[in-house]
């Protein structure tokens, strides 16, 4: 009985790749090199071949494998087709079609890379046990992946869960990425700390570790737990900001748990510390008992979230 | 062949129930008064003798019957159960099993009203043809309901689409209704906006028809029609509330339309010119074409939608 599943996690430089067993256990990891030149038209084929190979190299027959799942970083419809991933080079790709023709027939599924990787922390991450989550991903940017009932929320356009263009600040003078004015991602990205933390420092005089030094959101939240009063100040207002935009995500989807990742979230659980105050004091009552939760799979929630799309 | 689909909608004062096809028309309306009195012991018992008695009436057969579907005010679980009805003076009540145990056998579904009011107007009012949606009242409250995928999205404690009380305001000093200070409820809604004018109104001495006469939502609204610079202004203050507010709600579901419903929506598609242009400004652009467009059912949304709760 067919027992194999491969997760494709794609990214703009490397492809992760992941052969899992149907009980969610990561038998195999590997990675690939992702060729994005002429409009990344190898891409596909690399990873066909690279599943092929694996499963010649471990004996398993295509009646063992269950199918493939590919998370990519652009919008991807119900129908698994990719529109536009401009990392990737590509525009219009048919994703599910292609690959399940280059792998013969194989079944694929495919879906947007933070999405993805919201099912996977529910499936084997920090969200566990939960079918209703909502994963914030603060990096450079802030992603998000929103799970209903166990299933990704893809949204008319693909844009479902794209929480960190949501607005929280009226009075913003600095734009955006996205080109609005006062986006989550203004405060809550690794970026978007340091932005807080560098004005902090010009706005006042006072003694900081972070006064000379490397200012990041890493350095903010080791200054936080050195007890540095100005990186609390920065803190409070990431926690300010980020509390609140969840405290208005919650009145929407009304989830059981938040699962918090990406670089910004290794500095643990003490994010929560500040995050939650601007929550409790906003957010509807009927959601006042949301979990928080921190990510567990790091790297790799995109792979485990792939293999997932086909149970 | 079973074509027949019972709707109800309970509310406090009138039970509110409808016989359709399963193609969605209504083939007859009426309403029972809802005896709310001993915890609300007889609106079962009342909503299933009614609905036997329409059978009798029509000679419909229990076996022509697809089965019955109730709105209801209050949280409802994915299993058909009642958490707490304030209006109704229900505790924790099994919707579901109770009135099916009532009408012999029949099937029933359940639903929280404004979620089911949503599943109205995409089945035959303003949503039509779109399978996600957001449906907003603008009534004495803000209440809403999301559509996913064609289903409603109820959410881990049945607060999915309370969108009344996502916090648009940081510096509000009166509290809304919940508790919380700065709820969109206490912008939007009729007595938001209410609230809105009479403080404009005291906030300068300009001239304007509103002062001295009937402030409401509706003299607000008409004085606009009328160019009336202090409603305009109003309206203005309304608009950017609630433009920002559903864009965040877009930039989370990312919906392919709105549908706006309620009293306020009286005012006709004027509202759309106030809410747009802080809606574009701040919404994400990949959720900047999500559609505008008025509910159409007006007090029958509820009974379609808890008709198409079982289709």
């Amino acid at each position: 009985m067919a027992n194999y599943l491969f997760g494709v996690d794609v990214g703009g430089t490397t492809v992760k790749m992941g052969l899992f067993d149907k009980d969610g256990n990561v038998l195999e990891k590997w990675e690939i090199p992702t060729r994005t030149e002429n409009g990344g038209e190898k891409i596909l084929p690399d990873i066909a071949d690279s599943i092929k190979n694996k499963m010649t190299e471990k004996g398993i027959t295509k009646g063992d494998v269950i199918g493939a799942g590919a998370g990519v970083p652009g919008p991807v419809d119900g129908n698994g087709v990719v529109h536009r991933a401009v990392n990737l080079g590509w525009g219009e790709v048919d994703l599910k079609k292609e690959l399940s023709t280059l792998l013969d027939g194989m079944r694929v599924e495919a879906g947007n890379d933070a999405n993805v990787a919201a099912l996977g922390e529910m499936w084997k991450g920090g969200g566990q046990g939960h079918q209703n989550l909502v994963a914030v991903t603060l990096g450079t940017g802030v992603g998000g992946g929103i799970i209903i009932n166990g299933e990704i929320l893809t949204g008319a356009t693909g844009a479902g869960g794209e929480i960190g263009h949501i607005h929280v600040e009226d009075n913003e003078t600095e734009a955006c990425g996205c080109g609005n004015f006062g986006c989550l991602e203004e405060y809550a990205s690794a970026t978007g700390i340091t932005r807080l933390a560098n004005r902090a420092l010009a706005a006042s005089d006072k003694d900081s570790v972070l006064r000379g030094g490397e200012v990041s959101a890493k350095t903010v939240f080791d200054a936080v737990k050195a007890g540095d009063a100005l990186a609390i100040e920065v803190a409070e207002k990431f926690g300010e900001y980020l509390g609140k935009g969840l405290g208005v995500i919650a009145g929407v989807v009304n989830p059981e748990i938040f699962v918090i990742g990406g670089g910004v979230s290794k500095a643990g659980e003490v994010l929560f510390d500040y995050i939650k105050p601007s929550f409790e004091k906003t957010v509807f009552h009927g959601c006042k008992n949301t979990i928080f939760a921190l990510a567990t799979l790091g790297n790799d929630a995109g792979i485990y979230g792939a293999a997932r799309l086909l149970l």
